[in-house]
């Protein structure tokens, strides 16, 4: 640990630090803004950097030097006010003993899932993540470092329900719903799963953030088919308790604890009921990027109209697609940039 | 038209209209029940008539007799407060000159899909629903007859947005939301579309009433990825077409209109906003049928709790999963019966 803490404090200063603020309830100039899934597929040098390599999506995710290079690609080609560290939300079930791979055309792939509490004796229960995932955190400090400043950088984890699902259904979508089956016929052991999720997850994010990561933000992509019920009952608490222990572990480390952002799909974030006080994220619809330049910028006008200029970071409200035309994502931010900075000038 | 109105004439009365008076908004004794995909695989008559008779799914479709016996089976077993005709929302793109069919472990198979708008001249635009769907109403003017007035029958159609979704991503998931990607990149084509398909829908619905029906659902199924932008814009304007015209020709030709449910997903409908002068439809999570018997009927009384026993009728938010135990459906449509009359004997 204390050569961690040596490294950050030997990071270079930041020199934009809007999204910080923002998260902080501080005063920003403009509207940060960043996108879920800015570096990967849509963007060409992306693709030729895995065809110059000649290398599978998992090979990228845990080699440092090539994460923090497909981290970076998106700093280098748009004004973003933050970077998220190229990763997979499934390397914690690789941890577990799953195995997870991304197949061409096919999308993700696991060597077993689980499918009933049986299964859950499959599951390594005490991996450690220090170590097991120290190449994320090795790519976070190299990232932290070529940085340089220029904008904070995201650590991020999948949040315990939306990592139930997929080890159980295999991917977002499934044709039966097993995970949510479990819920009902196996309470006791989904609860089970979702804890031993919750410490695995708690972990990685402190390992981030003393790595570099200086927000975290966790995706709870599937909250969205719970409903309200089961999302109170098997996501929330997790959600809760995943904020408050890396808090306390942070603090117990002797380490400022960073912002830590949550997304989940269902909430469609409102100014109006959400209050004054509280910071938003989103959520741009990732169709609008398929948009002509002037619809484009009008649909960043109605969404910053919506959400304010203070207390916001713009961002998507899913990822980028894999088709969008990477001009378009260089539009979006600096539509989002231009009208925030001129509303706050006329305000 | 004069023999269908012979025919509908010559119906049995209805013993049961509880359901048609919870829709009108009088007052009922008990709450009115029926599940979405209430006839279907999770019955084990449904696969032994299907095996015996070795026939697709489509064909039973298109066989009144079969879709009549179909339609039939959930109303035998369960204290049901509506059958719904067994068909499939594919009809009209099938009528359009799409293939469609149901693959045993793959789900449904298109043909061809719509890549770009000039694929939109490959659809039989003048096909006409009246004769190419009579299959449809041969199946409701049996079923109804069939019914012998235990209870009334539902005709019912997918809405414009969610067969558009059908006829371009050749399902409700896909990887790349590409129908979604029209709706941006082509919009008028997408509205030319959707205006197509509002249409036929109209038609198909007048024509199932004059065949019989009492009711009428329409599915829009994959309303809820729209977004409520894209939703006031591309879902809602087509459901109103339809609610508002398919009134008017039935009324020119002199026949009473019928009740007509709309059923979005992205609706979690509540009494509190929705006002007591609204009749709302749903919505228990079909998840929940696989619980044990006290956690289904504590949930059951939790719902009708929330919707009030006036103007409600009874439903899942989805169609009932293959895999439930049919025992818990009847569980289900006892306990909505139950409770409510409990509830309305001690107010």
């Amino acid at each position: 640990m204390t050569t961690q803490l040596t490294l950050t404090e030997a990071f270079p200063p930041l020199t934009n630090d809007l999204i910080l603020r923002a998260a902080r309830g501080e005063k920003t100039e403009r509207v940060p803004v960043w996108l879920m899934r800015q570096a990967g597929r849509y963007l060409p040098e992306y693709g030729e950097f895995k065809a110059k390599h000649n290398v599978g999506f998992f090979d990228m995710v845990k080699t440092p030097s090539m994460a923090c290079e497909i981290t970076l690609q998106p700093i280098r080609r748009f004004n973003l006010d933050a970077a998220i560290i190229f990763s997979d939300i499934l390397v914690i079930p690789q941890v577990l003993g799953m195995g997870v791979d991304v197949v061409e055309g096919k999308g993700v792939i696991f060597d077993f899932l689980l499918e009933t509490p049986e299964d859950l004796k499959k599951l390594y229960k005490d991996a450690n993540v220090c170590t097991d995932l120290s190449y994320v955190f090795d790519a976070i400090t190299m990232t932290r470092h070529a940085l340089n400043g220029q904008c904070p950088l995201f650590g991020f984890s999948g949040a315990p329900w939306t990592l139930m699902k997929f080890m159980i259904d295999g991917g977002s979508h499934s044709p039966l719903p097993k995970a949510r089956k479990w819920l009902v016929t196996y309470p006791n052991e989904s609860r089970e799963l979702l804890q031993l999720l919750c410490e695995k997850v708690v972990d990685y994010l402190v390992g981030q953030v003393k790595a570099g990561a200086q927000l975290l933000q966790v995706f709870d992509s599937c909250a969205g088919e719970l409903g309200p019920d089961k999302f109170a009952e098997f996501s929330l608490p997790y959600l809760k308790d995943i904020a408050y222990r890396t808090k306390e572990k942070l603090l117990e480390a002797h380490i400022e604890p960073v912002p830590m952002m949550i997304e989940n799909m269902p909430a469609n974030p409102k100014r109006r009921i959400a209050g004054k006080h509280v910071t938003l994220q989103g959520n741009f619809d990732p169709c609008l990027l398929y948009s002509q330049e002037n619809e484009l910028k009008n649909a960043v006008k109605t969404m910053i109209k919506r959400f304010g200029t203070q207390r916001y970071i713009a961002n998507l409200g899913h990822g980028v697609h894999k088709d969008v035309n990477p001009d378009n994502v260089g539009l979006f931010v600096d539509a989002v940039h231009m009208y925030s900075e001129e509303i706050n000038a006329s305000s």
